[in-house]
């Protein structure tokens, strides 16, 4: 580790945090499960396969248009068993609370819990409550976990990318990270910008239906797209190039990375997904994801290529390329 | 709910814990298995008899004598698998740091959590890492969620406490939430005290081998012996009678806990259990119990009786009887 101490951006989800991972708890922690660094562990216990996923939020504000944290910790969940190609079945909700918090406000976000749970078709089953001083906190952080099921044979792993390959986003990026800092910074627009946070299993079993030629997914929350990708380009040790043209950024959102000075590649989604698939199966998965509602914007981003292995370039619209590297540093603290 | 505001005290495991349960989570998560009120969740998924549970750990100080934050982290959830009957198999953990943490402080925690998930033969497979910014935190906060494997047809619930069973407790009581009070209050003791974190799996896998007599299990963690009976008398409907005398408690632990006005029945444990049994099961039970190193004061502190349901009385030393209630407000904050 360059650092004695820890920063923000060792939560950043981009080189920092992957330092932290390589350096502090994949050696502590060994086993080939966690090695695989997906976003979800997948293991058979007396003939079912299983899918296993946590994650701990701490988004600042509570409250954002298009959500909330409550139905960001039941979505994110959610979406890290469906990215493993499991059927999200039960959660657990652990709650970190600070003393003075009103009552009220804790209320509003159990219920939005539970209405995304509803929504997304997965019980919340087990659960702990702990509180800490005034000043030790941030009002509610909250620890989702998960439990799916796999009922097919597909092998999803980020180490499955092979060169020919296609990248398929599901729709426009950056809009959950953009939604929160517009309202962190009291930033008011005309045609506000909100969360995409959205439950993406369905639309994954529908993938999933449509062809065997998935390799892998992952939603691209902190660090973005762009991040994502590395971590696939490195885990496959294959290159990847984007058409700068190609992918969708809604024009607000666009709008606004460029006052803060922020790349959408690099902002989280949180209904979102990122896939690579075998190039022949392209159509049908297009087709699929694109009669689901939050797919109806999918399209093909880039290819899987042999050269500059596990480094992502990007053509861009005026024609040249550049290196779409990992966020380094923090861009956006906070942001789930 | 009476208050407003979140109070320490919704946090003690007692009284206020319940109200937040009863008033604010479980109106709104509502399903059978949330309702039972277990440390854990048991479903069946492709036949497979699973447990899961999660739990938050925000000790204070992180390192204590017997102990840390990570060694508690991970017996914890081991233990609330436990107490449902199953075998523990895998641990996600998810970290909740403090912006300017000694990295060297995290390693000590993260190879405190990887030595006890080798002792207790887990896998921690699947995580997740914020960082949030200087004093919105402690240093770390830890969630870990498990999933264990049911492999016997043994039911244990709560609810499955009759007049005539029998109440035994596997050791000294309070000797945790004793150790990391003279930590924070800065007090020695000729002979200190140290935490029970310990996993209890072995030994409830030798119970669950010596007798299908044991009606429920639990570990009496925050708000203590106490606390735990009273819910299951509740859960029950039965009355229970425990007998002061039998209770036991370090020296050491009784010592602190007069000096501080506390009363060790409602002093956390992290590595004891309290078990229901049938009568004529208690014998083989405590031959188990004894002969695992974690059991070896094991012992039998009072009956389950028909009278006064859902209240837990005492008779004391000196040949009265008193009222046991559950924790209310805040004895001790923190504490695991």
């Amino acid at each position: 580790m360059r650092s004695k101490e820890l920063q923000l951006g060792h939560g950043s989800g981009g080189r920092l945090t992957a330092e932290l991972m390589e350096k502090v708890f994949l050696p502590a922690y060994s086993n080939p499960l966690l090695a695989q660094l997906n976003d979800q562990a997948v293991f058979s216990i007396n003939g079912a396969r299983l899918a296993f996923t946590t994650d701990s939020f701490v988004v600042k504000p509570l409250f954002f248009p298009g959500g909330d944290i409550g139905k960001l910790a039941v979505n994110g969940t959610v979406n890290d068993l469906a990215m493993g190609g499991a059927k999200p079945l039960y959660l657990s909700a652990s709650f970190v609370l600070e003393e003075g918090l009103a009552i009220d406000e804790l209320k509003r976000v159990v219920a939005s819990m539970a209405d995304a749970a509803r929504e997304a078709g997965v019980e919340i089953v087990t659960g702990d409550t702990k509180v800490v001083e005034r000043g030790h906190g941030d009002g509610v952080y909250i620890n989702t976990s998960g439990v799916g099921v796999i009922e097919h044979d597909h092998y999803l792993s980020s180490n499955q990318a092979r060169p020919g390959d296609k990248i398929i986003v599901s729709g426009p990026v950056g809009d959950h990270g953009m939604a929160v800092m517009a309202r962190r910074e009291g930033l008011e627009f005309d045609t506000p910008i909100e969360s995409d946070t959205a439950p993406l299993h369905e639309m994954v079993a529908a993938m999933l239906a449509a062809s065997d030629g998935i390799c892998c997914m992952r939603d691209p929350t902190r660090g973005g797209l762009a991040t994502t990708l590395n971590e696939i380009a490195k885990s496959s040790s294959v290159g990847m190039m984007l058409h700068e043209t190609s992918i969708p950024v809604r024009e607000p959102v666009a709008a606004l990375c460029e006052l803060l000075g922020l790349d959408p590649l690099y902002v989280a989604c949180e209904g979102r997904l990122a896939a690579i698939a075998r190039a022949d199966d392209v159509d049908a998965l297009l087709v699929a994801m694109r009669s689901n509602s939050l797919g109806e914007e999918s399209v093909v981003v880039g290819d899987v290529v042999a050269d500059h292995p596990s480094t992502v370039v990007m053509r861009t619209c005026v024609g040249g390329t550049r290196i779409v590297d990992v966020l380094s540093g923090e861009q956006l603290p906070r942001i789930c």
